[in-house]
């Protein structure tokens, strides 16, 4: 970032403005990279744009690259622009000319698009696979504490019995909404686009059947132009996934925060997850679910900010497009992170077993009891005025052995059937 | 809007204030409560809660009322919140007591839920099936002009041929993406939220199951807090599916007013598509298609809007919630109008079959002719120098007669299996 | 909104989707197209561009017109597409070819350039006058409870000794800052466009030093290019400036609804208002504010609107830039109605003086107990540690006589110096 | 970013979590960090607070501290959370007790507030003078260019003659409007927040007035719990400031990726400033001018940004608003970068002075040629309807020689008022 200020010559400068930090974002691609030119190597060897042994040997080193990515020891030195043209100057260095023939029928643009969504299927998969382990922690959780109840709150106001076996298990059921929108992501990610070229195809009788299955992809982005307009629009459906599980996140978080407050004081955690202040020495701040709402919330703005960088672009390639990766991949680092850490942390939660002791909830039981007169028969809104009154003159009292019944009620949680439907989707994409 | 400036008393203020335009809004939204109303209705009478005699009486008026919204003739007066409130009203009117008992079991929050999700899954149904109509309108333009080229840009320089036939079916496949998105977003709307009451269900033994079959929901959403966190969630997943489509529609409007300018010619409309300037007498406006663009783009700022209205709000219901309304239900009625408008211009368009015509679109073929070089032998960075050298002195020659042969290229554009993929997924969910 | 649904032609369709609901935003901008027009008529005469007769005759039906825009009777039909169209209309049926004159040397684009800077120079006026009442209104009521305490909470955990009167003055100095960006909104819509004509000026020599001396604009837009890109921009300035103003009221209403739950029990309202809920009889709920956090939320998005909308157009014109009308003036209506309405509720307000008797806000004071130690001479870190030990043991005693004297604390609340910071920013410009 | 991958501990990864990029930041920020501790250090001397000799001592070796940052040798390490604790830790390890005194009557709160305004203030004041370098640029493009012609264009249609003299000043005095709010920005960045510790003041007789001139404020932020709520709203302020020049920018860079592109061949650059295609050598890609657009379109997305992570949090500090600082100080850097790129490849431009000899541009002088016929007496209206006749049956002659006249016409750019009024702003507040 100091590069702007002084000592440095134009062209560092230019170089620094149009490379950014793609190298640092590719060493995460690279290893996509490489599975895409493997597969783009050996469809060219079956068509005979180059020989069998031509094939091979690309494939061998390839490989060899790929082992160096995953032993963490692959580097993109500042003398090349990104992955592509590191990956293919260690291809000629080993091969020469069969070296240069790799990027043979395949263009900058559609290396991009597949390794893109190679990483974005591997990454929105594990995402996935987080969502589901803290699923799991919330329900387990509502399991354990069904039976404390907690005060329900609308408008912030006091209102109705509510139980910490509905509050977790709410959480759970509502991550099932968000991995919709995961699925729906990953299926868009789930079209190869490798052989659109710079987004126009080629003259290459290339086999694009053949690297679709190679590589694992459900089916092909046929269109070479729609392949292209990919670009910006898989990412921007991968934000929308994690933006929607960051949303849920998030409001989980704002209830932690609310309830460790002492003015409601429903439930604490541990001293290694909260902080002191350095100015009042009594504090438990919880800092974490701070940080995990706050990440979850900027995470909600990466849909627009890459609206804002593709909208009103006509068809085909901009170079403003190589500005999505930097505002996707820290978001899908930041999720998982808050997915990892939301579930550290939840699971050392303690809940306060006694708040109803408090008189101050007592108005909370005033609808069962208002219910008890409907189900003897009373209108409702009979019943409502003659409780009313009650409250009005002191004279109500509370009712407080509640039984609900009805499905997804405190009484009757199903908790079952929320996992079932949370393995419906989970185990499939779709 | 005049309201606040002069002659309104505080209380209508505040009404105005509070009710905003949710009776206009409501109108619409009414015909679902009514749906609702009686699937409750049948229920509190199958379970007991009230008699059957009643909960004959209450369907057979909200049959009745059902009718008058169809015919057009229900109204919301300004003596009355919102279509709950009329809707109440009327029944108290015929059945007395009767009429009272409607609302035992559940709360306002639940039926606006409900009603909400009920619209919410008809109008994505409607939406699907315009992008549909819109995709097989696009593939029978592809079809139809599937021969005639067009020049591809990339950064908005002339680069390699392209077809009308790529063109216009490049966004027919790209809607197919955004639909993923709609599927999603229905899925979400499809999970019976009636029975949480106002978020933490009741002491009534009512039976959730019955009333998610009645009005056809294919699941119901379990726990009652989490039906409530639906509000705002289930708005932002359409959000999310309909600016998807504005994103895909915007770019194909941004497209055509460029090729329809002077400096690119390669597209016309009919004058009763186009109009005139007040001071330049020979221009023809793309207004429809500018139009389209706007209201599309500002479509794609809905989903930001409802993360703001929703965010940082604890758990249980605000009535800030309300606000949800007025933001999607004009977002649905818009991108169906371009969805709509989209349709009918489009289908008009007359497309230049001379474009490369002009000498300025030579280029266009230097990287076919290059790749000839390639097929015949030599590397592709040797050819690429010495391509590059003929265009430096002047020598090159186009070779304009080209053969496209993969998958999604200009000489097969895989019509077939774009049409087989829509399918795949509009058969499906609606 | 009913119109796309059935029974509509094509050309209603149309007319529908390019005209919206432009004709009613109008009712609210035609008395600034008049007051252009005046201007532009009069200097066509003083230029000799028409005779002195038709300039005056054109100023005096021009006066009539404006009469009627007053006494609310002015209107435009259908079959007119805007104000300008109707207006002209009326000038061409009063006095024949002289009415089409107005026309001469102007378009439609810095006809609505100028009446929609007109319009904001207003609009903007009144919102600082209003946004100064609720200034006067918090500083009233801060020095009414200066004396009165408050926890102060960081992390939503109770903290330090606040105050009323530091928590009201806090609100008020902050609106200060938010008029920083309303009166650099002012300025950028205080530049004369009129005379840009479409974008490019135009060959008829007009004084614009003339026009602009005439309807009071400090300076003209003289560039005529950067007139007509002022559509959009000078909205989204004004949106920049209300945006600040909600967020500043969306914060307010956020403790307002917070310091009103049970759970905190600082303040309350009137019964008027607040409102009861359906289910649960006993329950105030915060309405109002409630409404107001959720306007001022959505008027937060608008300036993301105005960059979509606007965003990647090249210069010059496009049909686009209508639709910025229809979202700056509902943000600018709602903006005012929240102002009005916070105004209307606070001064309404009951703080509770009896807050820290509880004995959970006693470790409020353990920070005044550790500045003893400290001004005693005690190493501040050294004294921290002392404390928490204390505290630790249960042995800590709050001293709750505390005394904070520096400026801006809640013992001197400096609530004249910002008084005079607000005089310096609302004697001008305005 | 590898870190969540494997191998880390858990407080490593809360470590990584809580702190994030902040040590990275903090070097940008240290240097004011140590501004305010000296300001702090003396104050603290002349109340009495510490002796004056101590404070003597702390001014010291701060003096010494800021030698390291200005030198690049000032480090933080992974065991100091931030640049706080790291320069506190340097003053005990020196100065031992009196080291530990700094921290008297301050928090970390008010520390990292009066730092990031102080940053703020540096950091507008020289994005205002990189704003004044550009427009000097542009003013002088447009005198070279001035009697250049160009195409003006409507909707993309060829509309009415304009000038690379107005083109170039039209960017210029737009430029002007954004630093309306980059001035907003500053003056509200210029109160200091010093004394106003954890939010709620201390009951230290600290001398607010004394911090305030030493720091070079305009004026103090009174209230402490006003101070308090400027995290996140200084930052949003500037970054409504760095949107509006960000917009400027982004649509300049629009209009010559536009230019460029072979269709218009408006403009051109130097070898140097475009880039190749891997695939098709024959192209210049603007990629300068496309990043520019892009970074600018994405600085766009800021505020929304700040929004989301700050709003409906109740007022007092909340972890949350650390993550302002990762938000802000980047786009700073955007903004600044975008700048000096577009002052560096502008100055570079090669303007074609053969446009108008294209017949496709004719039209472009229908407008001129209708308001002769004006001039000579014709109501606008009937001469429209004349030259619309004429145009129809081809027999429009364009009239070529235009000659226009008013402020801010081709023919009388006001480039000196302009940059009059450019001197009004800038010459102020910074």
């Amino acid at each position: 970032m100091k590069l702007w200020d002084k000592g440095f010559s134009t062209d560092q400068k230019i170089d620094h403005f149009t490379v950014g930090n793609d190298r640092e974002l590719d060493l995460l691609l690279a290893k996509y990279d490489v599975i895409a030119s493997k597969a783009h190597a050996k469809m060219l060897g079956d068509v005979g744009l180059i020989t069998k042994d031509e094939s091979e040997d690309l494939v061998r080193e390839l490989d060899s690259i790929a082992k160096t990515i995953d032993g963490g020891t692959f580097t993109i030195e500042d003398s090349f622009e990104d992955m592509h043209s590191k990956i293919e100057f260690l291809l000629i260095e080993k091969l020469g000319n069969t070296g240069k023939k790799i990027h043979t029928a395949r263009s900058r643009n559609d290396q991009v698009l597949v390794a893109m969504q190679l990483y974005l299927k591997n990454e929105l998969t594990e995402i996935k696979s987080e969502v589901r382990i803290l699923f799991d922690l919330l329900l387990d959780l509502a399991e354990t504490h069904r039976s404390t109840l907690l005060p329900g709150y609308t408008h912030l106001q006091i209102a109705m019995p509510s139980s910490f076996g509905l509050w977790f298990s709410a959480y759970a059921e509502s991550l099932i909404d968000d991995l919709y929108f995961v699925n729906a992501a990953y299926k868009i990610a789930d079209q190869n686009p490798l052989g659109s070229a710079a987004g126009y195809g080629s003259s290459f009788p290339v086999d694009r059947t053949s690297t679709t299955k190679e590589m694992g992809f459900t089916t092909m982005k046929y269109n070479v132009v729609a392949a292209q307009m990919g670009r910006g629009k898989v990412e921007k459906a991968a934000a929308f996934g994690i933006s929607s599980i960051a949303s849920t996140l998030s409001k989980l978080a704002m209830d932690i925060c609310l309830y460790m407050s002492q003015n409601f004081d429903f439930i604490t955690f541990p001293d290694e997850l909260t902080t002191g202040s350095s100015i009042m020495p009594h504090k438990k701040n919880p800092d974490v679910f701070e940080l995990i709402r706050a990440k979850c919330n900027k995470i909600q703005a990466v849909p627009n900010q890459l609206v804002l960088i593709t909208n009103n672009l006509p068809s085909g390639y901009h170079r403003d497009l190589q500005l999505v990766k930097e505002v996707i991949v820290p978001a899908i680092q930041d999720i998982k992170a808050c997915l990892e850490l939301m579930h550290f942390s939840l699971k050392e939660i303690k809940v306060n077993d006694k708040i109803l002791e408090d008189p101050k909830y007592n108005y909370l039981f005033s609808v069962d009891t208002l219910n008890e007169l409907v189900k003897n028969g009373m209108p409702f809104r009979d019943a409502y005025k003659k409780m009313g009154a009650e409250i009005e003159a002191g004279t109500f009292q509370p009712k407080k052995d509640i039984h609900h019944t009805h499905e997804g009620s405190l009484g009757n949680l199903c908790l079952e059937e929320i996992r079932e439907k949370m393995k419906g989707i989970t185990d499939h994409y779709i």
